[in-house]
């Protein structure tokens, strides 16, 4: 077992990662609950959400709500579907909810949590290795139509329990997707986090060990960065980094095209090609390029409008001002949050998409 | 000019009572923001928009949205196009919502920014008298159609800025919905606030200095309170005093029959009689019933279900394990908070409707 604690303005939080804690989650609750809601998605409910309940009805009052996979559930209908289902299941502010699942699960229920009779307690189980990222740090959210994760808050989790049995079960798409993120905090990261990740191949051969290893590595430095700043007022935007571009192209594509790894994989690439212009120094861009070629990452793109990518960037929430902010690198491990100007900023999109379109 | 502090977990806010307010707007901001969106609703827009707009255009980039008055603007569909509204305006982190307007335009503001790119800067600007109340302590939501307040969060505005000459032209059922709030502090508070409140006729005989007076003790036992527990944990939950009742007659009547200070009254009696009877004591119950008589507050009711009234009881947020928690005084001044036994809560109302029909 490992485990580390997250300090946060309110409270602290133990991350928690190990074989099987679906089964002993009764040893992690702190609290009389007395009532816990389990909120999942209909490809994560099949497989765990049995375990799940099945570890605490002896002893709780456990309701469940299962929502349709994918990121359309991540909307105000299924949220305010939630709050319905929530009271009429007679949850008060001594509930517990759990979010079992990825990313979205995690947004999607920490949201409901953070607003729900003004906030309740929640614990993230995630099931995928996207999640490493996004279950740890308190940021929840739910999408609008003209953007994502626009509506939300900081609201810290009272656990996180990464239960890593869970993660055999995923498609290797879903593993090249919280590589990705990885590999992210990889080269914010001090090195050699990033050559540690570089051999890596996303197949067969990929063992437990191995993943657990990133997992912790890429949840610590994640967790060293919203510790800090856990607001995002200046140095948790660093965990931003390929971003801007890579929301932008989710977007643009529609939810559901590209996964948010694989979009975010485009973005770094495009962030470094920046660096390295905007700082005269070489990063190893050819590495980083080749790894996501050889883990089937897909390096081609439609043909999208520049225009539209600049609004959407516009959009996102490190932008003041009208002014797109992006992190870029100095080197590898020192990521600088630049104010970019508009005009030279499209040229370089512009010829960056014409590379991914004919590549 | 009165002016006084709150402390947060977070940051600490000024509360500033004065007469022409909103023509000085500008010199309460302590930050360069680079939008400002107001959102008022139909009733105060033609009195006092622009007075703020004009305020601050010279200034800052501002746009504003004008929401139907009334409690049916809580809802989910008129937050989530505000937050489009936004969104559209380009407002960004480091923006400011400015709620101008009574306690429904600042509980519904504040939750649009409590929740907007995950927060964003507020400024509470109240023009009721009840709104002394629901401005002061963070505290913001909207409705769910089963219940009041019960999406929401806390999170404290940057500013409380009380134009009390915004004050002069509300209808008097609206200065009796505030009093009744004001009354509920006197009557939570140590005496003689009530004894000061008792002879207070509110008919044009009502003076601004009257009003002012009671308004800022108002304001300093609410500050009180929410300074030593800011997210309801336990003496905050004191403010609730009428509540318990009140909500749910407000909301089986239908949002707009009452105003929430009379339902909130009617619940202040049936929580008075409760404590007499609770604790043995004598409570100045009489006089309070002449005093809402002498100033016109509805006393009498249609006949209600007590079961639809008990079962919205329980959906109080106070609510633990189906238990009924009522705040009752053991004496003027001396609130605390009871669990209540169905069978006997649910007598007591009973005889308290019948009265309350044929009075």
């Amino acid at each position: 077992m490992e485990q580390l604690t997250i300090k946060t303005s309110t409270h602290d939080y133990p991350v928690v990662i190990d074989q099987g804690l679906r089964f002993k989650l009764k040893s992690f609750l702190n609290k009389d609950y007395p009532s816990i809601y389990i909120i999942t998605d209909s490809n994560v409910a099949p497989l765990y959400l049995d375990d799940v309940y099945n570890a605490l009805k002896a002893n709780y009052h456990v309701s469940y709500s299962i929502v349709p996979a994918g990121e359309e559930s991540k909307s105000s209908r299924v949220y305010f579907d939630l709050m319905t289902q929530l009271i009429e299941a007679g949850v008060d502010r001594d509930g517990l909810v759990i979010a079992l699942g990825g990313g979205m699960i995690g947004d999607l229920a920490g949201f409901v949590a953070a607003s729900y009779l003004r906030g309740i307690d929640y614990i993230q189980m995630p099931t995928t290795i996207l999640a490493h990222d996004s279950s740890v740090g308190g940021k929840v959210a739910i999408n609008h139509p003209l953007g994502k994760n626009l509506i939300g808050a900081f609201y810290p989790p009272v656990a996180v329990l990464y239960d890593v049995e869970t993660l055999q079960t995923i498609p290797f798409q879903e593993i090249r997707s919280g590589y990705a993120e990885i590999a992210k905090h990889s080269m914010i990261h001090t090195p050699p986090f990033w050559e540690q990740i570089k051999p890596v191949t996303l197949d067969e051969s990929l063992s437990d060990a191995t993943l657990i290893r990133d997992l912790i590595h890429g949840i610590n430095v994640k967790a060293a960065i919203v510790e800090r700043d856990e607001k995002e007022a200046n140095i948790r935007q660093f965990l931003n980094f390929g971003h801007t571009l890579g929301h932008a192209i989710e977007s643009e594509l529609g939810y559901g095209k590209m996964t948010h790894g694989e979009a975010v994989a485009i973005g770094m690439l495009f962030a470094m090609e920046l660096s390295e212009q905007y700082f005269s120094v070489t990063l190893p861009i050819e590495a980083f390029h080749n790894w996501l070629k050889r883990n089937d990452y897909p390096l081609t793109l439609p043909r999208l409008s520049v225009n539209q990518l600049m609004t959407r960037m516009k959009r996102d929430k490190k932008t003041k001002n009208q002014t797109i902010k992006m992190v870029l690198l100095k080197t590898l491990g020192e990521p600088v949050i630049i104010d970019m100007e508009d005009r030279s900023l499209r040229q370089q999109l512009e010829a960056f998409l014409e590379k991914m379109v004919i590549r």
